[in-house]
């Protein structure tokens, strides 16, 4: 039996990295998962070893020129196709499951929410790197862009969250807009990490269920 | 009054670097040029900083894993997004002339021919990544692929250029095809390099009368 793919969304310091560690510890003891099947975390971009040049190059682009709009739509494509076509397809045809930090929920709503890419165009270069792959449930934690900046506040910043407030903004509406798809689930990040992860378990244990 | 933009397109052996420094070395003493209009000679991929990254892991990938082919394409569409919008453009408005070692002719002809991807798609990845942007002026150093290998021998290879005949010859069919195009000129590379660039003056001259 293929495996499931979960995939969680949502700005940087929306406790993300967190509550990835958490569900990646719960899942196996779950009972969702069938025996002998085994979890894999990922993100994007950085899934491959293609793909951890191309968040370097993404996140610290050299000579500090960030890539022009287009080339960084056309980098998290390439990421992704590479993501999809060497690692998350035979892990899934495997029978085993995936649990990816990101995918391409965030390409339209940074590239597109955000930075104001044409959507068709998202769509179809997402169909091209994708080649169709949809995650059985995507999680979007959500937290206001002002809560998110307090909460980092002190930490080194990579070039995309230094884009600013307002930016960051547009992408949460992104976010908020793309969360009314079936496969998609609201999570309350500006709670307690233990009441998160609650949401999580319940979320993904309804989810699943409704996508058997 | 704006630019030109020349590119010089073929199989790796067929003496392209070659015939790109005899041609930059005439144009600006042909009396082709406007006064005062400079001449920058750039290639694909790596004719900006994010795309000398790019060429790298095209060529040397991490941990010697190919890119997959779908992957591939993007990055090559991601290094010609970055060039055309951060480099091309800015230069050709300004007035200057461009000679690029290689452009989309290239991915056509490696990714479409070669590969086997398919057509439409490699044209809609093209217009998103050019925007556009078409030469004046298209030169094939046309070469047997098998002449190509030979002058090739001995020389250290990159993952393209060890990719066999077989996938060449496909590249060269492709080349043939698209030099069917109006801007775009056959040269008969298997001359001597002095001949050939008398080919390529004359064509040059030709091309751009035309193009006027």
């Amino acid at each position: 039996m293929r495996g499931r793919f979960l995939v969680l969304e949502g700005i940087d310091g929306c406790g993300k990295t967190t509550q990835l560690q958490a569900l990646a510890d719960w899942l196996p003891v779950s009972g969702l998962m069938p025996a002998g099947a085994q979890l894999i975390t990922t993100r994007e971009p950085g899934g491959t070893a293609l793909g951890q040049a191309l968040r370097q190059l993404l996140l610290h682009p050299p000579q500090d020129q960030a890539p022009a709009t287009r080339a960084e739509l056309l980098l998290y494509a390439a990421d992704r196709a590479q993501h999809v076509q060497t690692r998350l397809e035979p892990v899934l045809a495997a029978g085993n499951w995936v649990l990816s930090d990101r995918y391409g929920g965030s390409t339209e709503a940074y590239q597109g929410y955000g930075r104001g890419l044409d959507l068709d165009l998202i769509g179809q270069l997402e169909q091209l790197a994708t080649a169709g792959l949809q995650p059985d449930l995507c999680l979007w934690l959500e937290l206001p862009p002002e809560l998110a900046a307090a909460r980092r506040s002190g930490q080194q910043q990579d070039r995309i969250e230094a884009e600013g407030l307002a930016f960051l903004q547009r992408v949460h509406q992104g976010f908020a807009a793309l969360s009314q798809r079936p496969a998609w689930r609201r999570v309350d990040a500006a709670a307690s990490p233990e009441q998160v992860h609650q949401q999580v378990q319940q979320l993904v244990r309804e989810g699943l269920e409704l996508a058997q």
